[in-house]
C-alpha cells in the first residue's frame, strides 16, 4: 500500500537541489537526499528513475507546454513568430522560479553528465519544434532553422534571467527576442 | 628517428574515416586504421592521440580560421555581419570537401561520444567568437547572443550543406544568413 505524501516529489526536488549546491552533484547520494527531504530512499524511487532525473524530472511536460503553444499560434504567424510562442510559454512557466532555476543552472553547469543530458533535451526541443512547424506548412529547411534560432533564444535568455536582475522571465525572453532582430536586419 | 612520411595524416584520417563508415566507429581499432593506412600503430600515434582525434585534429586550427575572420572585418561591421565573416572563412575552409564531410557527419551523428565531442567544440566557438566581438566593443549579453546565432547558422548551413545537392558550402552559408534575416524580421 503506497502511503499518502504530501509534496514528496516537491520536497525531494528541494532538497536534491540544496545537497547538489552545498556538496556537489557527484557527491550526493539518493540516500541523502531522502534523508533531508524526511522520507525514504523507496519514496524517492517512486519518484524518480535517479538522483540526475531529480533535475530532468518536468521537462517533458516543459516541451509538451512550448509545443502546444506553438501549435496553437494563430494560423496568421509567420514560423518565428510561432515559435516565439513556444518560447514564451516556457518562460510563463519559469515565472517566480528564478533561485531554483539559478540553483539548476549552476548544478548543470559544473556537471558534464548532466550538460549532456541538458543538451539531450535541447535537441529534443529541436526537434518537436521543427516538427510542429513543419505541421504548420513550414518547408523542411526552414523549419529546422526556425526551430534551431529558437531555442537559441531560449538558451540565451534563460542564461540571462538566472544570472541578470530581471525577475520576470517572460520580459527577459521578449527583450531576447527583439535584439536578435536588431541583430540580424 | 623519426622516418619521413609523406601525408602519413592524411592517409589515416581518409583510412579512419572509411573504416568508422563501412564498420562503425565503435566497432574499429586504431590497429585497423593504421593497416588500412599502410603505416604502424607507432606512427598513427605519432600524429593522432587516439581514434577520436582523428576526427576532431584540425578543430583548433579552424576556430583559429574562423576568429581571424571576425577579427578582421571591417571596424564598420556591425556584430552579426562580423560573426558572419567567421562563419563564411570556415566555409572557405570546407570548400571542395563534401564527401568526406559528409561521412564525418554521419559518423559523428551516428555515436553519442563523438556528438558529446563535437557539442564541446561548437560550445569553444561560441565562446571565442564571443570574447573577440566583446573585444570589439560589443557589450557582454549581446556578443554572446550573436555568437550563439552565428554558430546556430554554422551547423544549420554545414548539415544543409552535406545533406544536399549544392556544392559550395558558401553559398549556403549565405542562403542561411539571408534565410536568418528573413524569419527574424
Amino acid at each position: 500500500m503506497v502511503r499518502w505524501e504530501p509534496g514528496a516529489a516537491e520536497r525531494l526536488r528541494v532538497a536534491a537541489m540544496a545537497l547538489y549546491a552545498e556538496q556537489g552533484y557527484d557527491g550526493t547520494t539518493v540516500a541523502q537526499i531522502a534523508d533531508r527531504a524526511g522520507v525514504t530512499a523507496r519514496t524517492f524511487f517512486r519518484h524518480f528513475a535517479d538522483k540526475r532525473e531529480v533535475l530532468f524530472a518536468g521537462s517533458e511536460s516543459l516541451e509538451q507546454v512550448m509545443v502546444e503553444a506553438l501549435v496553437s499560434a494563430p494560423a496568421s504567424a509567420g514560423p518565428m513568430e510561432a515559435v516565439a510562442a513556444g518560447v514564451l510559454a516556457a518562460g510563463e512557466a519559469f515565472a517566480g522560479r528564478r533561485d531554483f532555476s539559478r540553483q539548476r543552472y549552476e548544478v548543470v553547469s559544473a556537471t558534464p553528465e548532466l550538460r549532456e543530458r541538458e543538451f539531450i533535451k535541447m535537441a529534443s526541443l529541436v526537434t518537436a519544434f521543427s516538427a510542429a512547424l513543419r505541421e504548420r506548412g513550414v518547408a523542411p529547411a526552414r523549419a529546422l532553422l526556425a526551430a534551431e534560432t529558437g531555442i537559441t533564444v531560449f538558451r540565451v535568455a534563460f542564461e540571462r534571467w538566472v544570472e541578470g536582475a530581471e525577475e520576470d522571465p517572460v520580459a527577459v525572453i521578449r527583450e531576447t527576442l527583439t535584439e536578435l532582430t536588431e541583430l540580424t536586419s
